[in-house]
């Protein structure tokens, strides 16, 4: 907690229900939730773990799906039940943000929120608390603070944020937020150096981020008002449960970020990534000689570079596979090379096509 | 039943325990009660209902396994309980034959036995059943006569018979039974025309082979005219269990067929196979127009020449596989490429060596 000279809120977005990891995740148990990183800690855990390292477990909100509560205060316990806010329906993460800062705003509105996503992987963990801290201490003066993460490979499924002038030592204006390049422009931008990928990590104070929404998102900030005053005379809840599907479904992103005057960014290198895929989680986990993950009972032939998952009790036999993932949950098995990872979504859609509910 | 001239009993070893079709085929469940043909069926019940066109079930004897005698009831409950004759160990086939025949020789000396292996699977069954037919005519006046497979590859796999003089119209003498070939005398066999796969399949009077065992395997007659004793005071159940083990183990190929003088051979082309693999199982499936044999709910992207097996209740996906097998049986799961077939084995081996018998 000695780290910053602020006093600070951690705001974890924990809303998102991808499908890029069935068979494991599913609609009640999204990504966040799953131990994908490199060791056996679900995503969500890990990111209010390293939190804690900047701010004290009643200073850390968690946004997260209505069906999603229950799970949220199992996995993390020590987050106050006050402090796990229920979305009835997502709208992205401008609203999510905004009534994170309106909470906080009741207790202390000058307090800097730090925003994080729920479901990234964090490989150097000192660095990312450094970084945060520096990032919590820009924001403290009311500005808009982000970390832009300094590019590795020219990705081309990530928006960049481009640095202008250093401001203080390591913290530059942002110049602009770029959408998604093509592969062209990617490789424009890693070789520039100018570029850094837009992490989803905010920092900002509370009454500086809702004068923004009030000038960029209005009818965000109506709702919001609408919010207070329900709080004020303690139906909070039912008033979101009312109201919350009316605000304006846009990401903090393009409706506050990319809008707002200065704006600066803090370049972090600190092992970042934001698990996209089972190529992903295969590379972050730990792998034998072979260059094998295997978790639970498996017997490998002549297996090399593959992801194997078996559920309690099974025995997975692989023999002369290579650059394969095979997940088995019990109740449904994926089997695929490792650079198809990005066609899951295709099992998904069929599956609903399909009408399967019982396997999303 | 009009088929033959002569009275026959049909006697089917069901002895197997193979460990090629692991993780279906378990201690607990053999080959041959798995459906690993063309359909359904098992390939034991396949057997009895292809004997069933030359003879009654109350002639159809099976040989099998003491702990699998229950589930052969279950399978085929049409052959007479008392015509499951349970071998407390397996002893190779010479005492598996004898003993049916001393049985059937109890009934009628004279009858024509028919000696089938229980998991094989037959394509052509009409060319099948006249070509058994034949065998058994053949066999009547006392010969012992096989059936040989016309070759249709240079297989290794396989012991061959060289066909002699034709003796009678597609009637030949055996001129002589050749052990498995390497690849290049394979290839010989192959180009001379002379030389037929042995099938395992064996036709003679139970008095013709309980002679020749008398005369080529002294202690085998031995040991089976102590079941004829206890069985005529109603015993032979003990006398089996005390005893079989103490039998001569040694294959009525090597015991007896390579050693007695007059054996004749009759070619067979029927689409006989063994069902040695999981490639052969792929091969006798029925597939799609992607070349793909799926059992249960898959759900394929981009997948091409597949075997996929789905235990009830499990979703399976497969993205991106070609001439990939995929067997899952809810509690053990095996992935490889086709052509690794013959690695199973290993994978029992490890099992074995790992002590996890609730897999094997």
């Amino acid at each position: 907690m000695s780290l910053t000279k602020s006093k600070a809120y951690g705001v974890i977005m924990a809303g998102g229900s991808g499908t890029r990891f069935w068979p494991l995740s599913r609609a009640s148990r999204p990504k966040q939730f799953l131990p994908l990183g490199s060791s056996d800690e679900a995503l969500l855990a890990a990111t209010v773990r390293r939190l804690e390292r900047l701010v004290p477990a009643e200073r850390i909100l968690i946004v997260v799906a209505e069906s999603l509560v229950e799970e949220t205060r199992r996995l993390v316990p020590q987050v106050a039940a006050a402090h796990v806010l229920a979305e009835p329906v997502g709208r992205n993460t401008a609203p999510c943000v905004g009534w994170a800062a309106s909470v906080v705003a009741r207790e202390d509105p000058t307090a800097v929120l730090a925003v994080l996503p729920a479901d990234h992987h964090i490989g150097d963990e000192k660095t990312f608390t450094d970084t945060l801290a520096a990032a919590i201490d820009a924001a403290a003066g009311g500005d808009l603070v982000t970390i832009g993460i300094r590019p590795t490979r020219p990705e081309t499924g990530y928006g960049y944020i481009e640095m202008g002038d250093e401001i203080a030592a390591g913290l530059h204006r942002a110049r602009r937020f770029v959408e998604k390049p093509d592969a062209g422009r990617a490789r424009q931008f890693l070789a520039e150096g100018r570029f850094l990928w837009n992490s989803g990590m905010f920092f900002f104070r509370a009454d500086a981020v809702l004068r923004e929404i009030a000038v960029h998102l209005p009818d965000l900030a109506k709702g919001l008002a609408r919010f207070d005053e329900a709080a004020a005379s303690g139906r909070e809840a039912e008033e979101v449960k009312a109201s919350f599907g009316t605000l304006p479904s846009v990401s903090i992103d393009n409706g506050v970020m990319e809008k707002a005057a200065g704006v600066s960014v803090i370049p972090g290198d600190f092992g970042w990534s934001d698990v996209g895929s089972w190529t992903t989680v295969w590379e972050l986990a730990s792998r034998d000689e072979g260059g094998n993950a295997f978790f639970g009972d498996v017997v490998p032939v002549d297996a090399k570079n593959c992801y194997v998952r078996a559920p309690e009790g099974k025995m997975v036999a692989v023999i002369g596979l290579e650059d394969v993932v095979v997940v088995d949950t019990g109740d449904a098995l994926l089997v695929m090379p490792r650079d198809r990872s990005q066609d899951v979504r295709e099992v998904v859609e069929a599956l609903k096509r399909a009408k399967k509910p019982g396997h999303l």
